[in-house]
């Protein structure tokens, strides 16, 4: 029955049961809350992904040990071949003679070549011009990856804690607020909101997506308090907090924009659950004008005030 | 006649007239069955192309392969030069002179410069200078291919080996599975599926692009079961298994995504013949809930179990 | 009330109270008029945007005082160790030693190693090589920041410095030329016109888009006359100069295009105030054809003469 | 008046007097015929788009150049800080002496930096640690624009040399052919066609977009008959050679799609004349099919063969 509202029913591509309570698909932070299990690793892989979305400290963190691991190997090698096949080392032991050919390598690798050590002969000398080649290599690789890293568009919209339920002209509506803090514009910013809600005794979820007072617009230099009008098409007509909890309510929220600094699509998320929403409270005015400039304090984003209901 | 039906006829590119039988426009992987000849050498070729998409084991036996005649070409040059003009050098015979030249030349491509080998006079030197430049042009290149192999959004898509003919609402539906297995997150993911049909004692082919219960998702971050009614306006509709194989049916699938890693849409393509649809299956769901979290058991993807047809 | 004409409302994301008069919410430059306060400093923080958008005379400051700074750091720490731990160093007095232990650094984190100055024993050794390491990734980090910033369109559009009132067709329209100065071509050429005006005795601000003759062209090799006919529609219709001076009007230019030489999008804007309007006015044509070439007089995007208005 | 036939009337951009006859706005290989005159010199400069568009010879000869130049130069600041700072200098008269400071300068810019020449004192070690920086700098840019260059899509449709007007269904159309000789598939291809004729007794030129069979396909592996069918609401009816040539009509074709190697956009443009078009004529099958694959002959694009007209 339920399946025949085509028009309503659009689940996002988030699933359909989602039986115990509590449950939230996206985090407050975007990210899904949903787990893929049983792919092989080499499926899975994604070696760029995975090295352009690591912290950075994980990331030097992985590029100091491959140094570290790679001129050891490469200094074993040396080491059997002989030291004596490099010119110019001074070490008498064989540990001093280790870390001539350690630090050897690390020369070679960075393609810096002081010099003082060199290769002599054959083995030595296909082992070194092989260990630049990779050097070169590995850092083009590393250039790659910086860029990657450095130019991936982070959008960090920030989205007000809480939502409110507020007067909205002579009805009520949903709103919340969000704000780009950075200097890179946002342009053509679109929003979807979107509440999925248990049926009643059943572990099916309906998802509405919630019509938008605005749902795009050209500019988004400050805060744009996103609202949804609870008229008489609202799937929120009528519904206390109550029956929000009761219904185990997710509003999820897309916002798609494009950055004019990368050139680049950049999308955000979150979400709100009943616990997150105020009821009879609005939104504060954040902007004031000084010098025919108008500011926008916001820190004052999640700033709310009593406000009578319709 | 069938050329009047215009709104039902879309060759997708792919041309009308496919005579023999069990014939395939697009393979299981997505590659296009179809080849272009007689086309010039230096129209057809594209390096950048042709880099990024070959095997990387290609890719660095090309790289390893270039280094060895570069250096092998310019310490032919040294070495007719006159290994004199290299200082430091230590070979005696005339294989030792040229292997000294060889890794004077690696250590410059390279930019090394260990400095034991050094050039000296007017012709060594303006060698060595030209070779730095190259080396160092050839290696900015190799970033850049790098950066592009890695960068290149792979959208693994797994498709389910077998679609299925299975009950949907009170009628049947054409139905196969997708999901990412990759931790990379798929948004506005949109499916077009056609299938294309041999005309009764025609060389010919007919088109059908074939409705679908939703077209697209704006997250994926599960498995999408892709739905196509066979309803009263289906091309299926009456339609057996035998009618397909007659026809040669091809159920070309086409997909794209936006790739939130990489910032890039990505496409993905498959096709289902008549021996890889089973009738009167349905998909198993593999869904399951822990700890508020939602687990999707991607191995299950091909699994299958017996439902009774509407 | 106003609010209720839904259909012309739209705040373009600029917000709608600005009670000053002779307010600009978007710059000639196109920039905004718009300050965001009190947001902390690491999540305005946006290190890419800084190092992309900053002046070029800025940014190669930066990396000579970062390249002077990272130096002196270093030969501090070799200075520390002692420079005997430097072969080949000839310096005598502590200063000499210090500069011999500097461009030692330099040498180092360029990985240029002359070896006249090499490292000898484990600490110095382990600076070095960390210290060639950390070169190679600042140089990876500066490589993609100068392709960053390269490559960035700089969509350097022309506006007319004035915008005209001059006769339309049997009407009249508000008009405005603008050229792209620049050899890349820029195809699909959207623009969009609006105009925000002060309500009558009242803070608040009405915007309304402006119904554009053309708002798209598919090629802009030359110059492109925007049009918004003041016909019956228009929120234009009946206004003179006094009431766009009185309801402090603002008209604000966004225009967006994709450039083919970089394949990005790129977006421009600008704004004309009541005194960048001429009235009775109209745009001088530019064109002429010699050999069957068109040329375009682009200094002149700027002339006008008087037009007798409708 | 013709202006009001506002529906039918798009100048695409390029402007609407075209006096001389046998004027052509675009070439044939998709250059605008158009010059833009008058635009002050930084204006205009736009280093990146000059960098990644000119030929690959010009681009190494220009890289070559800059190298001899800086090298030069700081040849002769060396020179002038005298050779006796740069330690292991064998030279005797000035010009073996500017000679060694040329190539060390060279070993210095590319961090080669053999050592056998090194810089010693302030002044010399000064402006060798800055020609290191520059040189990395230099070469970090030069990887970018190699990149840039490499990765730029390349679309080179191939359109048949001449169009036809061929018999299509009980109707006839106006036909030309493409293709994509290269390997990377193209997806999602849109063309646009539009005709421009000179209007009766004037200098002024009218605008048609012709309707298409096709506007746009998924995808493109082969070849595709991009066809305008001459109806009754087609600006060719009843139309002939006579009066194409008199009218001085030019057919511009305009084509979008997705290259999925680069992940980006493509754009490419051509234009028939009259004397490009043939009558009467019709593009010859050029698909056969072996081994169930199917094969196209791009060599024979341009091959047509008499038809009878309708």
């Amino acid at each position: 029955m339920a399946r025949l509202k085509k028009d309503h029913f659009n689940d996002f591509g988030l699933g359909e049961k989602s039986p115990s309570s509590g449950y939230r698909a996206v985090n407050k932070d975007g990210s899904f809350n949903i787990v893929k299990t049983n792919i092989p690793f080499f499926e899975r892989l994604n070696f760029f992904h995975a090295l352009v979305t690591m912290k950075w400290t994980h990331f030097f963190g992985l590029i100091l040990l491959g140094y570290f691991v790679v001129n050891f190997f490469f200094a074993t090698i040396y080491y059997i071949i002989g030291v004596e096949n490099l010119t110019g080392t001074r070490g008498m032991g064989p540990f001093e003679q280790f870390m001539e050919a350690f630090f050897f390598s690390a020369q070679t690798i960075t393609t810096l070549g002081y010099g003082r050590v060199a290769p002599l002969g054959l083995p030595a000398n296909i082992v070194a011009a092989t260990e630049s080649l990779l050097g070169l290599l590995s850092f083009a690789l590393a250039t790659g990856l910086l860029y990657g890293r450095f130019s991936k568009p982070s959008s960090r919209i920030r989205y007000s804690e809480k939502a409110v339920i507020a007067p909205y002209k002579n009805i009520n509506g949903f709103m919340f607020r969000i704000a780009n803090p950075q200097k890179n514009q946002l342009l053509e910013v679109e929003t979807n909101v979107s509440v999925s809600m248990k049926r009643k005794g059943s572990d099916l979820r309906n998802f509405h997506v919630l019509e938008l007072e605005r749902k795009r617009v050209v500019f988004f230099p400050s805060m744009w308090t996103v609202v949804h009008p609870i008229d008489s098409k609202s799937p929120l007509l009528g519904i206390d907090l109550n029956d929000l909890n009761e219904k185990d309510a997710e509003f999820i929220v897309s916002l798609k924009a494009f950055d004019e600094s990368s050139g680049q699509m950049v999308y955000s998320r979150s979400s709100y659950k009943p616990n997150e929403i105020e009821w009879g409270q609005k939104f504060v005015y954040v902007a004031y004008q000084e010098n025919g400039k108008t500011f926008i304090d916001v820190s004052r984003i999640n700033e709310t005030e009593d406000a009578i209901l319709n």
